[in-house]
């Protein structure tokens, strides 16, 4: 089976480490909002969807331990409110977060707004909203893996298939499988992989520490390149198309992901080999219209400069260190890859507007 | 003054171990074509100009301390011979050695056949040949420099512009002051620097611990970057112009040098910004027809998985290193960066046999 990235039961949670991985395998367990904002933070959990259902279940877990006002109603309302503020606070690129913060909010106040509502009947509405988070996650990602795959099948008509992918989108990113790499995994379990390339990913090596890891995992031929080396991999290695996840995506389809997509792109675009980006809807924020509205985290420069506290770059330079980039949604010319199907990015908002009820 | 890998004076070379760089600054004797070999092969000294002027003196450091036949000229001439095919041989993709190697083989030969030509006289004729290069790398990367910039200036007319550079082509790669970044250090001198990107440089990080440093070290303005951030940066930091070295320019201008160029070139032509290669005429092989004849040397795969001898990427994970990449003359949109001036790629070769007398 794949690897977990959180591990849960009612009333525990516990997370893989991922800045150990793939030297250590270490679980930790996490016991409420504080641990949950931390361990966001300092990037022990990352990948979008995996943010959004962490913090999630920290507070099931928080709640369930009986954190919070007992009785009142809106008192626990409030304090569930500050907690997902805090939540969201914690990385301000990826909109998953945000968005399922916003959609407990307003299930919590219509919820408290009902006769007789308890603190108690508020605090199990979260605790069930959390779990339905993570199972909606892990199907969600089978269906984007699967029309992925026949997506990508059908526009290149080969036996197998060379796709390359960026930064980790798969099993430690999300509630497992993952999104771009569940595409691959998809191609995978059809026999119509030839071979996935995986970047490097600097500064923080997700592509070498944790997407190579699920690679070599699960058994798929796997090729590891430098990030500089995309380019010639796609003139040279006979590269079909790349998939790459989203931190998240405008109406318009711009998308924000991690730093060197956006470089990817203008390369894909440049080989004529199209391009995917992959990722749930909750991904989506139609209520952004375009990628420049997006607020893209810059990280400490040390990220770049040092290796586990070893200082690697000229000591006094300066540095730039953007952790996600913007690609425009006109070089996004594979298609948006959702649970719900895959869009041009022209259609994105039509479909994410027919397949929500909200 | 600037930093200097090679420090020579007639019968002794030492050269600056860059694989220390930046944590240490360590000068090693280099007594021989062996040891240059060596050092070539691990890194400790690197950029195509260097290389070959450290093999050079090498051999004059033997050749003064009595290594070779004495008395009989052809003899002497086998074995000057057989160490330029080691040093040749030492790395592939550069072809500075093997041009370098060529000419002093041919001139070599010539007083060979003079009358009454001695081993001593060969032996002295290899180490002026030897000290020259040195002398003329230097005044070579000057012209460069003032080249480019007055280049540049003409091109984007800005009072201070911002330039970015891949790998390291400064004093470490070369004699001293260096090709691209002499081009960035002639545009600091005039005062015409706004301020210099540098690429990390993955895997071996040129960018990070060399260029760094040496713009550090010179006070020059300058920024540190993710290989994957270059097309951001292009996109939002107001680059007007991308120069990078060169490891072998053929006869149609197209070009190899560090991996990571071609994706850099790809980025600055949907950017619209000039992309220009540096390089002296020695570096420019007309013998070769395009790039598609140019060997790229593929590197140990522990270069991209392994930090300081600490896995960093998944065990198991198959890699793919190549060392350089080849730039199509199309996306060299800038010009070429000589000694003798700059060029569009299609006037290179009438210019480099204007150029040459040999």
């Amino acid at each position: 089976m794949s690897l977990e990235a959180i591990r849960y039961r009612r009333g525990s949670l516990s997370i893989l480490n991922q800045l150990l991985v793939p030297g250590q395998l270490r679980y930790e367990a996490v016991d409420g909002v504080e641990r949950a904002c931390e361990a966001i933070r300092a990037m022990e959990v990352r990948g979008a969807p995996a943010i959004a259902l962490v913090g999630c279940l920290s507070l099931a877990v928080e709640l369930h331990g009986g954190a919070g006002p007992a009785g009142d109603a809106a008192a626990l309302e409030a304090f569930v409110g500050e907690r997902l503020r805090r939540l969201v606070a914690a990385r301000p690129t990826a909109v998953n977060m945000a968005r399922e913060a916003e959609r407990l909010r307003v299930a919590l106040h219509r919820r408290a707004r009902g006769p007789g509502a308890t603190a108690q009947e508020l605090r199990d509405s979260v605790i069930e909203h959390a779990e339905a988070l993570l199972q909606k996650d892990l199907a969600d990602n089978r269906s984007i893996g699967a029309h992925g795959a026949r997506h990508i099948l059908q526009r290149v008509p080969h036996a197998g298939v060379t796709v390359l992918t960026h930064c980790n989108t798969g099993s430690l990113a999300t509630a497992g499988y993952g999104t771009a790499l569940g595409v691959v995994r998809s191609l995978h379990a059809q026999g119509r992989l030839a071979r996935a390339y995986c970047t490097e990913t600097r500064p923080y090596n997700q592509g070498a520490r944790l997407t190579a890891f699920e690679l070599v995992h699960d058994g798929i031929p796997a090729t590891l390149i430098a990030d500089g080396a995309a380019a010639a991999a796609l003139r040279e290695r006979g590269v079909h198309a790349v998939v790459v996840g989203a931190d998240r995506v405008a109406a318009n389809g711009d998308t924000a992901n991690k730093i060197g997509t956006y470089q990817l792109a203008v390369a894909a675009r440049h080989h004529g080999v199209p391009f995917y980006v992959a990722a749930p809807t909750t991904s989506c924020d139609p209520a952004l219209p375009s990628g420049a509205h997006i607020p893209i985290e810059e990280r400490p420069a040390a990220e770049l400069t040092d290796f586990q506290g070893v200082r690697v770059a000229a000591p006094g330079i300066n540095v730039w260190n953007p952790a996600f980039d913007v690609t425009p949604h006109e070089l996004i010319t594979g298609g948006i890859i959702t649970e719900t199907g895959v869009y041009a990015p022209g259609e994105l908002l039509q479909a994410l507007v027919a397949a929500r009820g909200d």
